[in-house]
């Protein structure tokens, strides 16, 4: 079998029992936060790497799948965002990809660790091109609280781009908080939350979880999007949407055809494919 | 940075810099065979493993998203399929999942290396169910060859399963295998070949490559799918097939929605959304 030596930046996923190693030619950069340990390191083949308390967040090479799906596919469905609020999504790939939409007329950023913001301004400073905006603004909090403050109906998208549904992100995960979501969002309004991996190991799934939450929280529809992410568990990762009195099945086809700026991997036929839902994910959340 | 102690398999791919591991609780056969090593191993969550000269071949978890892929969407793509061949997947998975269509009438599969075969009956049985089927025959030896000596027009479809283009397995990404194949397939034949992963750090893609290699050995349309496969390099896996006068595009969507047997992952939205093209892989396979 082979062994890794100290050249490599290993992530054990103890629930799956597997792990994930990068080669890494140094660290850039620690620090402790007083919400987390922040660290980046150059890798030799993913770009520049950054883990939280250990964890992979994001690579320079594949986190254009998670940022234009966590975004565009929201962004299309809905008749016509102007205003969105992203809780979480330090790193600031999100809200670059919402600001390429020309209509967009205001972004409110929640993050709780501006830290994560400044390291990512310093090492993904492509991530970071849009956070001078005019159109951006930053809150640095709780986004639990501020969504529990937002005014009623202010908002078109709400996109959750937090980490995983432990510590500080739990309560993102939670009935109260998608209530909070769908008071602060206007008539026909949309979150779109991550909800990891379709394949995980866990007892219970966070996708099945998402929509049940979702639901008894007054959303009428719901509706999980698949795509790959190398970095993460399983390599395989989603999203879940929930509409308030709006559908989802459907999107604004014409709109990303014909949508004025790059992206690498979303486009129509991308976006109706991962809302294709393989039979063992329909029986998980059927459930 | 967390260290693996000597409980884990690892897998180091070299060309991405990036490395795999499963935790393991056993090793359940290792053999040296006339062409590599295989060896087995019983894994803490994903079910046994296969790993032949140190690669990962399956595992029980999740190697029903590569062999329903390799499968039903060539076989739902051909207008009648009756005779298939399949050239390696000496686990026997594709073979399982190919004589669930009843109207089947003949499969052979060339696998150079009897052992593995022999191993998967001893560690895989669920993938090896339909190995006694009368329709399933067996040819153990040199698939190149043995496809150059096939009679012209004996099949309908060709799955070509093997491992990644270095060693034995080169030849068969080269185009006068694909020759070969255009030779054996009838009118309307279609070949489908793993590709591996779109987002491979190769300086050559090996998608590019077999559209190039198979336009040039005579088939007149090309088309690949994109799926997932978390034991895999990158999580995300690719099958490209080609059509002798069969264009690709289309299948048949009422069959596969009333196809009369179980699939995991494939059904007509899987099949349809994997041949979206995300914009990068658009650019490669356009060079």
């Amino acid at each position: 079998m082979s062994t890794l030596d100290d050249k490599w930046f290993t992530e054990i996923y103890a629930e799956e029992s597997t792990a994930f190693s990068l080669k890494v030619t140094r660290k850039l950069h620690e620090e402790k936060t007083p919400y987390q340990t922040i660290s980046v390191y150059e890798t030799e083949t993913f770009g520049n790497l950054m883990a939280i308390d250990g964890c992979v967040m994001l690579s320079g090479r594949d986190n254009f799948l998670y940022h234009e799906m966590m975004s565009h596919p929201a962004l299309f469905t809905h008749k016509k965002p102007r205003r969105v609020a992203i809780v979480g999504g330090g790193d600031c790939g999100t809200l670059r990809e919402v600001l390429k939409h020309p209509d967009i007329e205001e972004v409110w950023q929640a993050e709780i660790d501006e830290r994560v913001v400044r390291v990512s301004e310093m090492y993904f400073p492509e991530l970071c091109e849009s956070n001078a905006d005019p159109r951006a603004n930053f809150f640095f909090g709780d986004g639990i609280q501020w969504m529990r403050d937002a005014d009623p109906g202010s908002f078109d998208v709400i996109i959750i781009d937090s980490t995983d549904p432990v510590g500080p992100a739990e309560g993102l995960f939670k009935r109260d908080f998608y209530r909070d979501c769908l008071m602060a969002l206007a008539e026909h309004g949309i979150i779109v939350q991550q909800t990891e991996s379709p394949l995980m190991n866990r007892p219970k799934s966070i996708i099945a979880d998402a929509h049940n939450e979702m639901e008894k929280a007054g959303f009428d529809h719901t509706r999980t999007l698949l795509f790959p992410q190398p970095v993460y568990p399983t390599g395989w990762w989603s999203c879940t949407m929930a509409g308030k009195g709006m559908p989802l099945a459907y999107f604004r086809e014409a709109d990303v055809d014909e949508r004025p700026f790059y992206t690498r991997y979303y486009n129509s036929a991308i976006h109706q494919g991962a809302m294709a839902t393989p039979g063992f994910l329909e029986e998980i959340i059927g459930d």
